[in-house]
């Protein structure tokens, strides 16, 4: 079976399983995704063998016969067409727009393929990004707390991903795309503005940014889905930061998930008196959130190699813990551009050992993603020394 | 050399001697007040060897020969009685009234011995204790928190320590002196109310509680004495909790003293537009301070066998961590009150494991001071099962 066939199958998945399911993601990440789609399609037994041994249980036989018979109605390239009439791409696991991180879901917790709408590289945005997240029901402390944070945040070049709720989540977005750009990561098809009061918010971020979804177009969002949709808000930055949540917040489901998946944890501290900080005190008291609260702050706790700082004068500042391979890729890049391959023939190394450093460099600023492949920033006032 | 002679030596070394001076400390600690004193007096050299070997070194020479000139001055009874007059008494090691916290301050930071005034007993007092400290220039939100949090700590049996300053160690005492007593530890002699505006604070206070001091009567406070004095507000208790602290307050400065000597340390968060708070966010990104926000969740830190709940209807719950030997001293205290030997008697047990399990089961609230020795809480609904 082709890439293409492939990519079609998880096109076709967005629109027939449920996003996050652990049977049907298990499958897909053991026999990939158009093995399970044919199977669906043919009205067959589900590849490999029942997850129990002998006999498929009954309730599994149930739901693979509904998804079955939904998968017979799914129509790939309708939906590509429908998806495309509303600016809306498919992007899947290998397309150079697929953010790496979103490998590290467990097969359970598995995202067939993201629907994306806007002019932002989605990829490319993630290199460098931070979660703020909170609750919707936020007061005026923790509006002007995610404002200040992301749009400090931005101004540096991180872009900030959210769910794109009212409260914080919109917040944060709005302060972000003034300066910078943003994620929005929705429960529903791209077409569809859910909340409407940020319609035009929306738009702005498409013009700079991008939204995604695992849902397809047309499809209205449903109570369990914002569960569903905040593992991808965890996943796809190294960090998130929970602004405000009240004792059962939503954005303390995002929180676990960003445990769950090894990411840094970061909450804003408010008065006691406020019910909606309760929740970010429990994560300090439990230890799993680092008490955040500047944009500083922020960074020390996502950038691995420390943060060059490019409004100091003087020579740009290597930090100490770039290793020696790494400061020769640095030393390679050019202000023009190069490609991986021909950085890694400039320095001696391996492709992979070369993607890897080109990898840790982005994250802390020293280089960025071109037309060409990679770049030193405009803004570094000169050559590194190694 | 008798232990009146020890106490009087003790006495007056709070007149000559620096209070948690390292070397002065340790002399007492390893030779004792009286032999210390003895050479002090009769000009000889200090006892033991010199610090570093060979001869005693010029500074440390100099010292010792401005506290022996002082010490001729010094006259025990002439002192104990102007502090009597005051209404102030001396309470050194091995005295009833010692809080037995204060025997784990190492030699190098000891304190001789404490002038107390007021009707409580300080030892009694310091059985179930928290500090409550903070900075002066307290925010309205951090004097509502202080006097809640001491409020509702008193309200539950437990004596709020602070420094006596104006800002949140002011609202800590006040609050708690209305439903409880409170210790007040100050950096002057206790003859003189400093802050001033807290005169009519501290007459309330030794109604029930007690002020304390290492300084005899007559003493002004000097800027060095506060961070001297903080040290014995963190021994105290088994627990700190930092109300608001700037970035560079002297409630730092108590809290470093918490986690010095293996004592609980907390803090309340704030918003972080409060410089009043950034010292409190600090605590908690470094991990030195656990985050709590009210009452219970700093009862949690601080008892070690967890807290009966006397307002639940129903029996008594006895915590499962009770060991028997604990369980059965429990079963043998009346209402009426025993001495600890009858208890130990009573329950077939040795005196210093008797009073040891007596010293746990008062920290958790289940048995209380009384003048015949322990008794069950008048408010403890029944006996509780064994």
């Amino acid at each position: 079976m082709g890439d293409e066939d492939e990519v079609r199958a998880r096109v076709c998945l967005t629109a027939v399983g449920p996003p996050s399911d652990p049977w049907l993601g298990t499958m897909v990440a053991e026999h990939g995704a158009g093995a399970v789609w044919s199977a669906l399609v043919s009205g067959g037994p589900p590849p490999g063998a029942p997850p129990f041994g002998g006999e498929l249980p009954g309730n599994l036989l149930l739901r693979w016969q509904r998804w079955s018979a939904r998968s017979r109605k799914a129509d790939p390239d309708r939906l590509l067409d429908a998806s495309a009439e509303a600016g809306v791409r498919f992007v899947a696991p290998g397309d150079p727009e697929w953010p790496g991180r979103l490998d590290e879901l467990p097969g359970g917790r598995l995202c067939y393929g993201l629907w994306v709408r806007g002019r932002g590289d989605l990829r490319n945005l993630c290199l460098r990004a931070v979660s703020v997240v909170g609750a919707r029901a936020a007061t005026s402390y923790g509006l002007h707390v995610a404002s200040e944070l992301s749009y400090d945040l931005a101004g540096r070049s991180f872009t900030i991903v959210s769910g794109g709720a009212l409260g914080i989540d919109g917040a944060a977005h709005r302060a972000a795309n003034t300066v910078g750009a943003t994620v929005v990561v929705l429960a529903c098809g791209l077409d569809v503005d859910y909340p409407s009061a940020h319609s035009a918010l929306f738009a702005d971020v498409a013009g700079k940014g991008v939204l995604v979804s695992e849902w397809p177009v047309g499809r209205t969002p449903r109570g369990p889905d914002f569960l569903v949709r905040n593992r991808l808000i965890a996943a796809l930055t190294p960090g998130t930061v929970v602004v405000e949540a009240g004792r059962r917040s939503g954005a303390l489901n995002t929180a676990a998930h960003a445990v769950e998946l090894h990411r840094a944890l970061m909450a804003v501290p408010g008065p006691v008196t406020s019910a909606m900080s309760v929740g970010c005190h429990r994560l300090f008291r439990e230890g799993k959130a680092v008490c955040v609260t500047r944009a500083d702050e922020v960074v020390e706790q996502i950038v691995p190699l420390g943060e060059a700082e490019p409004e100091e004068p003087g020579p740009l500042l290597v930090p100490a813990a770039l290793d020696q391979g790494t400061a020769e890729v640095l030393a390679a890049v050019t202000r023009k551009g190069l490609g991986p391959a021909t950085v890694a023939r400039k320095c001696g190394q391996d492709l992979p050992d070369a993607m890897r450093s080109l990898g840790l460099l982005a994250a802390a600023g020293l280089v960025e993603r071109c037309e060409a492949g990679w770049r030193l920033p405009a803004r570094s006032p000169r050559m590194p020394p190694v």
